[in-house]
């Protein structure tokens, strides 16, 4: 199987799956969009549009960046293919081996199955539904999952299923076992944290690392933990922000992929604070899953490049 | 004396006989700004402006913010009085008595006294005497101080005197006395760290408190200590700041006037983010001076109160 | 009458009636926001601060402007009243003759009625009733307007009444007339056209004068008139923007009340620049209003003080 | 002849001397930028990887564009060649013709040979000398040149030559011809107008299009002419910008390359919004500056692609 295997975060099979379902289909000329990362070398380039070229196709827009201190070289191509993805997918199986690369490919614009996860606060949700129906995020949301019911109402409202799973000391494991089941029954590839107020287990992160996002209410790393907004009042600073990262086992600390600020003043109180932050953690949030979406956000280590 | 005992940051003697000696010297008519806080209450902003008009004067501009968190109460105004701030003064004199209020009140527009100190990196020095000689900035620079000489150049250039003070383990103290004398001698109001890289004791900290601005090479809580913009790269930030805070004994954590941050990507390497990183801090150091020198920012607690 | 009488916009009748009401109602310790505008000259803020000191109220924030261009002086007072309104409403009353000043009073936190005026676009629309569900907006919504019956399911999700009322060049005196009748049978405060295409009358304006915001989807003074983003694109600016201003008679010339932009580049469409801009809309536009709705919003010809 | 004939903008033949000299002097290894345009065709891409990875060549880091408005494609590459730029130039040579693109490459890294114009404001030219010397600006300052001599101090402690060539209506015809002459003598590659407050004609304009940056004092198109600061006052914009664009005959009208706004209130004067507005000048054009030098900046029509 060529799909998925980063160097860092292995894709649950069930992606593999899912994405491999999509080559049988195609047939006639199709947009793609490759990503790769490979050790860096001569002739990365060039090896990729000769692939591109000798089956007809056309890049439309690409990217590349080296990174000298992980000696990685990181890839993003736009292409049409008039033969479909069969010929291009073949030529980059033999690409990968010989480069040693990771890569991907998806059709453009296809949605990826998403599940957003919620607890009580509908700020994110509301804006990730409002955007998806609106054409401006590529996201097909499978499922609203919350631990509690408060925010059905929403998904329902923009006609997605909802799908409370409690969560108790407890219940914990069983209610993971719940979320994994539908992932998998549901051919999910991403996962959105919209102000999911619970902490996934170091299983759950490994098993679907690098396809869970998460925003969290602070500018990282400063804040970390809980009530951001009330750490940040009582220090006085000027700016509130917002990271949405991936999620990793170590709590706050995964690749950052969007950060952004807004101003406040000494008249803020925790309150406002709470109300202010909520403009840039949906904004920030959403500009995160849409980059992902794209296939615009690379892993690099701990870090991550973002072609966009 | 009234002047500058303010809650938490006693200014030094001879900053009470600097601003003192203004008051002899003035009878006619002209612009002052006051500053007050104390603990909130019902009329004080009657009584304050009881004082104005019952001297003939006139509000301008005014400002006041009451804190929930801490009781207390702050105000600026700026004021036009016919008969000279002699009866303004003793005004406020019978009000902070009765108020139990902090107050100071300066001809507007009067520059402050001030040393800036620097190491080896220019671009907050350079930045900070282009402004004062094309009167944005209302200070007046009675020194450059440097522990290398390397930017003498650049504060000859403006006209000012250069003073070289090396800083080692054996001689800082006897370094800092010799920087306190110059304050002394000259009076000086003001001590501005544009990239200083050397750490005041927490002798001089308390000295001085309240009068030292320093500016902070993160976008603080992030990043304290050495080397911030290796560790933003390390941690993969997508935007890096600049903080410009009060100085006190306890590094990096103090009051913060001023931040701001500008956007990176995964192309900066460390030595990049220094470079963009300059542009920050410049720009946020000289509004934190501005705004200090316009009376505009009040200590409240740890953090400040900024009327801009 | 003393209320909503602006040097520049008259409040129509049914303002005036609908605020006068409040007057009976109060009768115990209330919070309170006082705005006025004068003739600059002395003793303004003491006059102010003596009514309400002489009832033994209390300031709990406060904020000046004097204009040195026009020579209005501008003030907005946060007040806490134990008495409650009846005698502060005296004691402005004769104020407003001594000073010729206009004044407005209003119990703080209490949402002004208002009806959101839409067509087909709902990003505005969803986030202004999201906001104002979630208490950060101080508004009423009496009613959404459409000229299209698009956006019903919005309003209805939100519990909000949705009228229909089509424009045609036929039917546009009509369709203002049945506008205008809501208004007056509702005692309507404030009317957000939220991305509503059709442009009102000049009577309408006049009408309505300093109670209508409009969103314009560019950074004003540029891009006036139809299809800002396509203009934006043809002209390659790197940053777009909206504006939230009062509408007048005069088309995308009223007063400003806030702006706010985005970064783009050369790779964003017409149509990316559509999407892009939507944040930017929904943001400014939210701003305003609730700036307007707070009380924060002084007319001063045909620009704006905004105390926030 | 092979370099910088771009599709709008023909380069003075003294460029094309200037940089055809640097192709003798080169043998080994060498980092070179690559830039070009041509008509979007398939094959692009791999044609240029071709060139580079059969002379040994390594793709450092590359970005290419595609304007489906203009059915233009742009390409920027950093290669690292260890045969020197000779097979280089002369594979890019046959691309060119039959591609039908318009090309150009440099030494990473070259400073360009460039002329900073002035009147009698300093806060451009100050923050671009001081950049300069730090090594943030790849420029080589050849001479100051001002139509009055106010800033000679300022170009002397940077070490640079001031040459004062005053304008008047009558001697503008000589003044231009002595710049002119100072251009071919000292083969200068890039002209930037640091607020030079003269108006050039149209004849210099062509000579040098494309070579010619100029700082506007607005965010372009708002404000377009004299005294933009007066005019945002006037109109009440709660935010001021500046724009850095190639010069044209039509004024205020050439292609942008960089942008920012900054926030001002109703409290700042004209006099207030230009002083605060040098700050966002001086940025924006040591951006553009910046960029321009690093072989960034593409023309596109009367747009401009930034790989940035």
């Amino acid at each position: 199987m060529n799909m998925g295997s980063w160097a860092e975060f292995r894709l649950a099979p069930h992606f593999n799956y899912c994405l491999g379902m999509a080559v049988e289909e195609v047939s006639t000329s199709e947009k793609l969009v490759l990503t790769l990362s490979c050790p860096d070398q001569p002739g990365i380039v060039h090896a990729v549009s000769d692939i591109i070229v000798s089956n007809d196709g056309n890049i439309i827009q690409s990217q590349q960046f080296g990174d000298p201190d992980t000696g990685l070289f990181f890839m993003r191509v736009e292409l049409e293919s008039p033969r479909g993805r069969g010929p291009i997918d073949e030529g980059m199986e033999k690409f990968g081996e010989k480069f040693g690369a990771t890569w991907k490919m998806d059709r453009m614009g296809r949605p990826l199955r998403t599940i957003i996860m919620v607890s009580r606060e509908g700020h994110c949700l509301t804006d990730l539904l409002y955007r998806q129906r609106y054409a401006q995020l590529p996201i097909e949301v499978v499922a609203v999952v919350g631990n509690h019911p408060d925010l059905a109402p929403v998904a329902q409202f923009y006609g997605k299923p909802f799908l409370c799973i409690p969560v108790t000391k407890e219940t914990k494991a069983a209610s993971e076992a719940e979320l994994l089941n539908l992932i998998r029954a549901e051919n999910v590839e991403l996962v959105v944290l919209a102000r999911y107020m619970q902490i996934l287990s170091d299983d759950l992160c490994r098993e679907l690392a690098g396809n869970v996002i998460n925003i969290h209410h602070s500018f990282l790393p400063s804040f970390k933990g809980a009530r951001p907004y009330a750490q940040a009042h009582d220090r006085g600073v000027k700016l509130i922000g917002a990271t949405a990262h991936y999620v990793t086992a170590d709590l706050d600390e995964g690749p950052i992929i969007e950060q952004d600020v807004t101003r406040v003043t000494h008249r803020e109180s925790t309150r406002d604070l709470v109300a202010v932050g909520q403009d840039v953690e949906r904004r920030v949030l959403a500009q995160a899953v849409k980059w992902h979406s794209e296939h615009r956000v690379l892993l690099n280590g701990t870090r991550t490049v973002v072609f966009n």
